[in-house]
């Protein structure tokens, strides 16, 4: 099995590196791991943020393990070469449309959330946002009005096929779960978000044993600070999903510990830590490398099918906060590289 | 001068007549008073959430008090028949696309907020929301693709004089109070967002004395919950200012304190309380009419130009506070009529 690592930018090959240490614990017979350059580092190396050869590389992988990308350098470049154009474009490549987000508090760190600890200590839900359609590829551009102005523009729309397809994520995951599926919408505005939710119901009838509820996207916001305990799994669409998925991981308190998975319709995978690049603290050994050794772990679960390694992995990472590892946003002192020790003597 | 009173659906009528008599003991000459029906309540009535007769009215008038709407009866309406279709007709027809929304928490009720008491002390900030434009007002529609497949649309768009006048709201309601502005976008994914940040930076010369900041809309999220004490004023597009104010006024604890207005470019302005229409508790009077008797006062300074009279109106709001008036909602007993009562007790 072939393990694509996109380190990227930033902190980005501090934090694989700790990943691919734990992987190599794991002496797992059969992993070969291949790099590749994106984000930042692509474009300062070769004058694109997702060259052919990474391309090449993601689609020949059965997973790829990704850092982060985002460099502060290539802020002013064109929308089409910056470093975000990297995750866009792998998504989209490769059909990466079913991106799962969990968010649960590790009991030692309830008290890193801003918001209380009892509210924060029953969060337990799973965001499943559809990553290849909505606002974000649709037709875009800038043109000018009848009177001249200027005029940006963004096309939002869902087909029922797409819509299809990431509600089934959603109910079989709520199914593997609680039992509970709430699709986030806004359909009392937008017709995107009314077939949205008319495709939901039809995919219902074959869940009996989900409930199905919806719940406007504004709504959503509120209830996911009121009272985010009542969640099981949140789906919703691409832009609605980017906005409440990185509340929801703040709700959690500690961004350092959040892994994700974006999935195609072959369980091709790519995983990320859901934080980006930190470009301020890159190089420093500050980086919590944990997000990323828990997206290797959802990584063997999802697209290498070794669900007792990756149970391996998160006891150990569980183990590893037991026994007082702390890196800085933890509230600790501990460096990368001894975050990544803490967790290969508890495996 | 003119006010239109809509009560519209649920607890509307109850939390409007509670305003009306603060007004009243106010005694303010030559304050003339028009009720209309809107919402589901004019549907039944009339067969159309927003009546022409309600639309006279409303332009007719100095200022709008609006309850709230939203009934479930409705919900299986076409949409341009359901209640909410009330609320953006009348921000269109009149123009109304500065929508202003205070979020700061009173002492007494720190506790009430989900997040912990020094996070949630902390908020003093202003949401700042066009709310004429955006994907809420594009072509929108349901279309076949190529495939034959269903598929819901909405364009997404926003004119550099549309971002001028909402970012000239902005900068100046930041160099009114702190001086820090905070413009809320996606420009590393849409079009629309890269017109906006680059209109809010060619405004931002007119405003030396204000710092301007932008943000993305998931960080944004993120920041409302980590620290949302770190922003003074926040301008946005009406999307994502939908999602982020909402979001906002639950960090404060409780949604039936928050007043909102809306302005076009006469001043004249519809003021509403950022909750809904409750049904569920409707005619109970167990709704908080704080927040429309703050609307009220948000009215009487934006639309009517009488500062002190509104400062009169917020200080009672504080005291009856201070004096243990407490709703259900803030976890006291206390009925619609009695938390009016305690309001005039406190004038
Ligand atoms: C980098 C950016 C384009 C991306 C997104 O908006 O999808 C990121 O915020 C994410 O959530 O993965
Ligand atoms: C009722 C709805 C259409 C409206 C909106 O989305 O603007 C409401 O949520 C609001 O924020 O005023």
């Amino acid at each position: 099995m072939l393990i694509a690592l996109f380190p990227g930018d930033g902190i980005g090959p501090e934090i694989i590196a700790q990943a691919r240490r734990v992987l190599d614990a794991l002496a797992i017979d059969g992993l070969t791991y291949e790099e590749g350059l994106v984000g930042g580092a692509a474009y300062k190396a070769v004058g694109h943020p997702l060259p052919p050869e990474t391309l090449e590389l993601a689609k020949r992988a059965d997973a790829i393990l990704f850092g982060a990308v985002g460099d502060p350098d290539c802020d002013s470049l064109e929308r089409h070469l910056r470093p975000e154009q990297a995750i866009l474009g792998l998504r989209k490549a490769l059909g990466l449309f079913s991106n799962l987000r969990p968010a649960k508090v590790f009991p030692e760190l309830a008290d890193a959330s801003a918001l209380k600890k009892e509210v924060a200590s029953a969060i337990d839900l799973l965001i499943v946002r559809e990553t290849n359609g909505d606002v974000y590829f649709g037709e875009k551009g800038m043109r000018k009005t009848a009177e001249g102005l200027r005029e940006g523009y963004d096309i939002m729309s869902y087909n029922e096929e797409q819509v299809r397809k990431i509600a089934h994520q959603g109910f079989q995951a709520a199914r593997a779960r609680r039992g509970k599926l709430c699709s986030v919408d806004k359909a009392n505005v937008l017709e995107t978000s009314q077939l949205w939710r008319d495709v939901m119901i039809e995919v219902s009838a074959e869940y009996p044993d989900v409930a199905l509820s919806h719940m406007y996207v504004d709504n959503a916001a509120m209830q996911l600070v009121r009272n985010p305990g009542q969640f099981d799994v949140i789906v919703t669409g691409n832009m609605f999903g980017d906005i409440l998925s990185d509340q929801a991981s703040m709700c959690v308190g500690s961004i350092g510990m959040l892994a994700s998975a974006t999935l195609n319709d072959s369980n091709q995978g790519l995983y990320e830590p859901i934080h980006g690049s930190a470009p301020d603290i890159a190089g420093q050994g500050k980086a919590n490398p944990l997000a990323t050794v828990l997206s290797a772990a959802m990584m063997l679960r999802y697209s290498l099918n070794m669900p007792e390694q990756a149970d391996r992995i998160e006891a150990a990472v569980a183990k590893a906060l037991a026994n007082g590892a702390r890196s800085p946003d933890l509230g600790g002192g501990m460096t990368t590289v001894e975050m990544g020790d803490a967790v290969l003597a508890a495996l």
